[in-house]
């Protein structure tokens, strides 16, 4: 279809509408719908289940956010794993890093790593590095099989619904725990503050119980519910507050910067208060 | 009217949509469209013009940074004017500091008043406080006919459109720099970097050739235009990132921390690169 207004209905009574020119791509994946859309305001956009995963004028906000945070907190981070974020936008942020010797992807939905290649090129366009591994497979599973293999985990995920729910589960937060090394740090979006309260509340409990350093940082995302989005990180060492100087080095980006990287940790009162319930 | 969707163009390709229980108040006042509305999302909402003033559940983010940054930089601020800000939700906040001896409020519209009070009450509330003046006339010129007169203003406008037009020039910040004391302070809301960056540039470009500290900050509110709004403040004397640790006192607040108070003037690279243009 050319020329209407989506509608996004983020809660029962709430939701963004934009203009799109075209739509893309349509497919009932073997997981949710995919749906790609060229739009007026943000440029090409990617949907799954109805719902904005990424567009290209905003994406940045979110995969500098995801990337960087970790992997300038992790002292050398070498080996690092993507779980979903099969669009690419975190592995060409991953690859920012020189210390990075390999970032392996793993999506359950080999449409989405395709139809990102073709139509979110800029963002997808990393995938075939030679530093890169993209898996096609479940990433529940990857996680469950392996053992002290990774510096950094990153899960970029849809929604708890769909082919993500156990993604939000203290099952996964403890297979995550087995897989990084034991040094290895973890960084999860969290949705957002605004409407899904307890959501935040429940991950920031349930990886306590298995992290010594637990915190929440937030970034805003537009096209997202409320533009604030929430990710938790959880690390077996290191804080991610107390970043030596010398660890930051020059990297090009829109949103992160190294002092943003501290401040993003400042959580508003009513945000920070459903940490520490 | 009842139950219905509304949707506020936020550009001309993108928006927000919510669902509307009933219209409480709808009304061509001299000098805007002012719309009262129960929203099942927001709770009640004015809107001025079609556009998103406030919300019973969102408004608390707003009101709180444009009065506590500035409040809290000045080391006395014993007598304020609040520019605009006839829902009464920033004076709410100045009263909350036990050094404000007067609050100022001059607004053009006296309809914005008069319904804020009947469908806002917990905004409006405070309207009718001892510490508070009312006057219903033309900021543009209470300001022109101020002189060495106040230690903080705050301009709590709507869009440069219709009534506020005024309220984006330079000569309307070097009125304020006259009606200011000679250590004052000004803060004024300024849009969001994501659509109105060209607006952001010029702003602070002009208040920088008045005002010796100049910055910006922002916040995160999800009823406007990208969820993070932006506010430039321009003091004579006192910097808002040098405030001394026992200058804060303990406020009720549901956003505004000290903390937050200073991670508020960190900003995203591309909007830091606005304010350096």
């Amino acid at each position: 279809m050319a020329g209407f207004w989506y509608t996004e209905k983020q809660t029962d009574n709430f939701g963004i509408t934009l203009k799109v020119n075209k739509t893309l791509h349509t497919e009932q994946t073997d997981f949710q719908l995919l749906e790609m859309a060229e739009t007026e305001e943000w440029g090409n956009m990617l949907f799954l289940d109805g719902m904005v995963m990424t567009s290209e004028r905003d994406e940045f906000v979110y995969h500098e956010m995801v990337a960087h945070v970790p992997l300038f907190t992790h002292p050398n981070p070498e080996n690092v794993l993507v779980v979903g974020g099969g669009d690419g936008g975190v592995i060409r942020e991953v690859l920012k890093h020189p210390q990075v010797k390999k970032a392996t992807l793993v999506d359950i939905d080999g449409k989405v790593i395709e139809y990102s290649k073709k139509y979110l090129p800029t963002i997808a366009g990393k995938l075939e590095d030679a530093r890169v591994e993209v898996m096609v497979g479940d990433g529940f599973l990857h996680i469950a099989e392996s053992e002290n293999a990774y510096d950094v985990i990153m899960v970029d995920s849809t929604e708890p619904v769909g082919p993500a729910v156990n993604l939000f589960t203290k099952g996964f937060y403890a297979g995550i725990s087995k897989a990084l090394k034991e040094d290895g740090i973890f960084v999860a979006q969290s949705d957002n503050p605004w409407f899904k309260a307890d959501l935040i509340r429940q991950v920031q409990k349930d990886v306590k119980e298995i992290f010594p350093i637990t915190k929440l940082y937030t970034a805003n995302i537009p096209t997202y519910p409320s533009g604030l989005w929430a990710f938790t990180i959880g690390s077996k060492k290191y804080d991610p507050l107390a970043v030596k100087e010398e660890r930051f080095h020059d990297i090009d980006t829109k949103y992160y910067t190294k002092e943003l990287h501290n401040a993003s940790f400042v959580l508003p009162k009513f945000v920070k208060d459903l940490t520490e319930e």
